[in-house]
């Protein structure tokens, strides 16, 4: 006998579904399956010997600490780190009481909309936008005011415009959740003249900044931009940082940067979450943060990560038809592919894993329907041969699909590059 | 410039706060505090050797999956194990579709709440009762029914009472919290016509039932008693396990048992909260249970607690007054101690502070401010020669304040032991 659950679950449960995107990852993690699809750093990339001489000596130096609950907030030293490192990144971090270490940067996520949002609240998206900010705003019954991305990331006059039309409805938005640099899924970064007019309009009509930075230390090409926290005047940005790219996601670590007073509220409602973050988790963390590991370890993923990029843009140069386009990121993880409209993402991605190739169906980054001709590429885990021979079985399948619909001459000439 | 936060919290965030417990466990942990206050795991039971060969082994042979993102639900071979478990424990667990890896069993707490509770659902609650079950619950913005608990656990007969006045105002209970053996704080253990009883009620009144079974395996003393879970005849039990008290707790790990419709909702929530539990925890902990390493490890701590346990109880035998009662639990952490009532345990507490020891005054176990002569003692985490010095000491406090209050005579013969 099994009881009628839809009658027990709560309100915001009802509409809970588990991500189409993370239950397609189940099949693509084959063996035999060249991935495009997860945001997983390269495996290969992961510095194991490192962690193993560090886990040892932690276990052998203070196994009753490292193993035991710890504060809600976090350990003491690796909060000092986190401090000491967003100040040098620009950000005054005035002490370690502004920043509560989580469970990966998801865990920012959920307990700052489990404090900040009452059902219905507005919140101001990225259209395309990533998935996991969608599902925990979506989990406390946030309403999404999606914003569309270009190569310059959101765009601001959408922005002020959305804002207008709330103010003559009366309304306002609590939040705007924002991946500035190498945003999943686009790839895009925020310029810095978007980023000040965000701040601008933040002030006048008076809503937070969810600023998710977990790509910011992988960039590739040009220069790094002020991040919103930096620019912050009114303590109204709230930074998210994670370990999940510059080290390593399977011991689920990251943090988050704000107002003292908000930390607080944050720390009560960590407490019936999850009592503490990871001790041991924590102490790998601070051990190879203080010993310069992790700073010299992301400076060799640049290199690796860079080469990655470039293999997969020049295989889409040689081998996309012309009729898509892509854009160009100077950092993290994503390539963001548009095909020609009658073509849905869908169709070709079901060809593709006939052929053994995956990558991700643009639609799931929209909040309503839209995108059905767009596609994520990761290049971050698949080995350099794997890229090469994906794109370009990808390329024959695009150019068979344009063929075969006979529309290949109809759409030529269109395509542009989004860099 | 500091914003005005309270203008931004979400409705269930302006009641929370730091539970006055967790945030005075802080003061105990210096070194020189004899402490009998946090629900801590013996450091120096930690198996550290163990767990430091496992995880070399480990991260030589599949660092780069124990280092990745993983399922949302937990490892496969992970949840086949503890299916395994719970099926050898009498729950008929039919695979490992019923099982949801949680990190730690707090968050199972959490998500159950999160895909479970609307604000104002009405959740019967033990009085007293575990702080991070009634915090979970709280954060949902549950409305708590205390039913008062004693020496065979919670009071079905004020249980019902407690039903029927709901039915009489058209309102029905969500859901019970229950720690049916060695409960956390009182160390009572549910006994079996209760635990049959509960589940009669349940099926009459339509409510669900939260098993929390952190340290079920630990028995000093009795029989084990068939898990609520192991009665359930229609799906309505929710079991959590933990591997914080049987193996380590700075890993965060647990795990959730439950219909797979309950199962599917709470992967959804989970996919919002934090993507995945730690890979490398699970990992380990499946690396220890497969090898039998975590069951030796509990037989043995059964006995070195069952120690730590006796040795409490006969120093307070020998130094509290007689006027305290406490309670005699078959296992688990802690021990309840009831002082003559016009003593507070926080005068006491304040006293013995001062003289180096510490506890929990009883009254943040209770909803509704009562309590404030009780006490909950663990004896989990101070050695031996702490235990015997320590509440020598406090049997010195108690007996100097029944003096100085000349109330010794007054109170003397109605103490009685609660088994």
């Amino acid at each position: 006998m099994t009881l009628a659950w839809e009658h027990y679950f709560s309100q915001r449960a009802l509409s809970m579904k588990a991500s189409g995107i993370r239950e397609f990852f189940k099949l693509t993690e084959r063996p035999d399956i060249i991935s495009f699809a997860g945001g997983f750093p390269g495996g290969a990339f992961f510095p194991a010997e490192m962690i193993r001489d560090q886990l040892q000596e932690i276990l052998a130096e203070e196994a009753s600490s490292a193993l035991q609950y710890g504060p809600t907030e976090g350990c003491a030293p690796l909060r000092q780190y986190l401090a000491a490192k967003m100040t040098r990144e620009g950000i005054a971090a005035s002490s370690e009481d502004n920043i509560l270490v989580t469970n990966g940067s998801q865990q920012g996520l959920d307990l700052l909309c489990k404090v900040l949002l009452n059902p219905g609240d507005a919140v101001l998206v990225e259209e395309p936008g990533y998935v996991g900010g969608l599902g925990a705003i979506h989990n406390y019954q946030g309403s999404f005011y999606p914003i569309a991305v270009d190569a310059e990331g959101l765009r601001t006059d959408l922005l002020e415009r959305q804002l207008l039309a709330l103010a003559r409805q009366g309304k306002k938005a609590k939040l705007i959740y924002l991946v500035p640099n190498f945003q999943n899924p686009t790839g895009a970064t925020l310029s810095l003249l978007r980023r000040v007019k965000i701040l601008e309009l933040a002030e006048k009509h008076d809503f937070l900044i969810l600023e998710d930075n977990p790509y910011g230390e992988l960039r590739y090409a040009g220069y790094p931009l002020p991040s919103m926290k930096s620019l912050d005047r009114e303590g109204r940005v709230i930074y998210l940082g994670s370990f999940s790219k510059t080290f390593v996601p399977g011991i689920r670590l990251g943090w988050l940067l704000a107002e003292e007073a908000l930390i607080h509220k944050m720390i009560a409602a960590k407490q019936g979450t999850d009592l503490c973050s990871n001790s041991l988790s924590q102490r790998l963390a601070l051990a190879c943060c203080t010993r310069g590991f992790i700073d010299d370890h992301v400076r060799s993923l640049v290199h690796r990560y860079r080469e990655k990029r470039d293999l997969m843009l020049s295989a889409m140069e040689r081998h996309f038809p012309g009729v898509c386009s892509w854009t160009r990121p100077q950092g993290g993880f994503f390539i963001w592919v548009t095909f020609p409209e009658p073509l849905e993402a869908r169709d070709i991605l079901i060809k593709a894993l006939e052929r053994k190739v995956a990558f991700v169906d643009g639609g799931g980054f929209y909040v309503n329907g839209r995108g059905k001709n767009t596609a994520r590429f990761a290049f971050s885990e698949a080995g350099p041969e794997e890229i090469s021979r994906g794109i370009e079985t990808l390329g024959k399948i695009l150019h068979e699909e344009l063929e075969r619909r006979g529309i290949s001459e109809k759409y030529a000439g269109q395509a542009k590059k989004v860099s």
